[in-house]
C-alpha cells in the first residue's frame, strides 16, 4: 500500500534530471527522494526506442523494489519512448507515473499562449511529440520545434556564461524557426541552468517571451498529484538516495552543476546481462 | 592463418573512427573493412575502464569471429582502457592490435618535437596517457594536455565552420596551457574534421605549430604493420561491412559527416546480456 513516508522515485538517463529533482525537494522539502541516473548507456538522445524501452524496464523495476510512491520520468527521451511501458509497470502497484512531457503540455494549453516555441535535443525535437501533443489538446496554438544539440554538451563542458554559451545561444534563438513565438518551452532538462541567459537574449532583443522551465511545471504536477492522492509527506525525515549505473568522477563533478548539494553517488548493477 | 586477402577489423564507440577507416583506405584503397560502431553505449569517453573493457571484449570477439587480420581500436577512451585485453584476445589467433596512442607517441619521440600539446576529451585528458608515454618514450619532451570537452558534440553538431566554431576552437586554443608548443596533438578521432580551423586560427595568430592528426598517423601504422607482416592486400575486390550496436537515423545521418562515401549500417546484437 502506497504511504505519505515513501521516496518519490525519479530517473533519466544520466545526472540531467537532478535539476527535477532540485524543483521538486524545493517545492516539497520534506519528500525523500531515489534517483537513479543510467550512466552506463547515456545519452538516451540518440537511442532508439526500442533499447530506450529495454532501458526504462529495468529501472523500473529497480525503483519499485525500492517501494517508491510516485515515479518521475526525469528525462525527455525517455517520457517519449517508454512513458506508456513504464506506466503499465507501474500501475500494478499502484504507482502513478509522471513525466517531463504531459504536465508542460497542460501547463502551454491552460496559460493560452499563441505560438510556443520547444528547444531540445536532436532526439526530442525528432520525436515531434510537444507539437504533436500540444495539437491534440488545442489545434489553434502554433508550435515551432528547433533541435538545439549542442546546448547539453555545453552546459555539460561548464560554459553556462561567457563568449561561448551566449554565441551559441544566440546563433539557435535567432533562428527564424523562433520568430515571434511567445513562449519558449526548455525542452531538455539541462537547460534550466541557462534559464537566465536566454532571458537575457531576449530582454536584450526587446522580445517579450515566457521562458518555460520544464523542471519546475514537472515539480508543480508531482505537487498537485500527491495532494490529491494524500501522498504528500508531511512528517520529514527526508532520506536521499542517488544511483547511478556506471560512477566515475567525472559524473561526480558534473553533479555539482546540477544539484545545489553535496550528492553521494552509488554504483549499482541493475542491468543484469551486463 | 593471416592471409592479405581477409579485412581490417576497426572499432569505436561510436562513429568518430570511420575518421580512422577513411585514412586508411585512403592510403590502403585495396584493403576490406569490418567497421563496428558500438552505438548502443556511446559515448566511452565518460565511462569506468571496467565496463569499457565489458565493451570491448564482446567487440573483439566479434571481430575475430569475422576473421580479421588486424584490429585498429579506433577509439581514445577504448585504447586507454582496454588495449592489453583486446591484444590478448586477439593474439590467440595471430592476430595484430593497433590502437590510437602508441603510433602518435612515436610519431611524437621520432620528430623531435620540444613541447607537445594534447586535446581530447576530459576521459582522454584525464587518462594521463599521452604525457605518461611520451615522458616514458623520451622525458625530455615538454607535454601540456587541455580538456577540450565541447569540441567533439560540436562537430557532431554540424558546426565545423561559423561563429561558433571559431568561439569554440579560439576559446580551448587561447589557453595559457597550450603556450608555446610546436606540436598539437588531436587525441580524438572526431578533431580531423576541425584541422583546417585549427590551422587557420595558428595561422592567423602567427603560430608555427604542427598539427597532428591522429587518423593518418594511426593508417601509417597499419599500413607499415602489414607491410611487415606480408599482409596487404594487392588483389583488391574490397568489402565494406559496418555494424552498430544500435541503429537510429540520427547516426546515419551523421555517418556523412565522418566517412568520405554513402555507408550502409547494419545493426547487430552481439552484447548478448541486452
Amino acid at each position: 500500500m502506497n504511504k505519505p513516508q515513501k521516496s518519490i522515485g525519479i530517473f533519466d538517463s544520466g545526472i540531467g534530471g537532478l535539476t527535477v529533482a532540485n524543483a521538486i525537494l524545493n517545492i516539497l522539502p520534506k519528500e525523500s527522494i531515489v534517483y537513479f541516473g543510467d550512466t552506463a548507456h547515456l545519452p538516451y538522445g540518440d537511442k532508439s526506442p526500442e533499447i530506450i524501452k529495454k532501458f526504462c524496464r529495468a529501472i523500473t523495476s529497480f525503483l519499485l523494489q525500492q517501494e517508491v510512491k510516485m515515479i518521475v520520468i526525469a528525462c525527455n527521451s525517455a517520457s517519449a519512448a517508454a512513458f506508456e511501458l513504464v506506466r503499465k509497470l507501474a500501475e500494478e502497484q499502484q504507482v502513478t507515473v509522471i513525466n517531463v512531457i504531459d504536465p508542460v503540455v497542460d501547463y502551454i494549453v491552460s496559460n493560452k499562449f499563441n505560438h510556443v516555441g520547444i528547444i531540445g535535443t536532436r532526439a526530442t525535437i525528432g520525436s515531434k511529440i510537444f507539437p504533436t501533443k500540444i495539437k491534440i489538446a488545442n489545434p489553434a496554438i502554433e508550435v515551432s520545434a528547433l533541435a538545439t544539440p549542442l546546448l547539453a554538451p555545453m552546459i555539460e563542458s561548464g560554459f553556462v556564461k561567457g563568449d561561448i554559451s551566449r554565441t551559441v545561444i544566440e546563433t539557435y534563438l535567432a533562428d527564424e524557426t523562433l520568430n515571434d513565438i511567445d513562449a519558449l518551452v526548455l525542452a531538455c532538462t539541462h537547460y534550466p541552468l541557462i534559464k537566465r541567459e536566454i532571458e537575457e537574449y531576449y530582454k536584450n532583443n526587446h522580445k517579450n517571451v515566457n521562458i518555460i522551465a520544464t523542471n519546475e511545471i514537472v515539480a508543480q504536477a508531482v505537487l498537485s498529484t500527491l495532494e490529491s492522492q494524500n501522498l504528500i509527506n508531511k512528517v520529514g525525515n527526508a532520506q536521499y538516495h542517488f544511483f547511478v549505473s556506471d560512477y566515475t568522477d567525472s559524473f561526480k563533478k558534473t553533479t555539482q552543476l546540477f544539484y545545489d548539494q553535496e550528492v553521494s553517488l552509488k554504483q549499482i548493477d541493475i542491468f543484469k546481462e551486463e
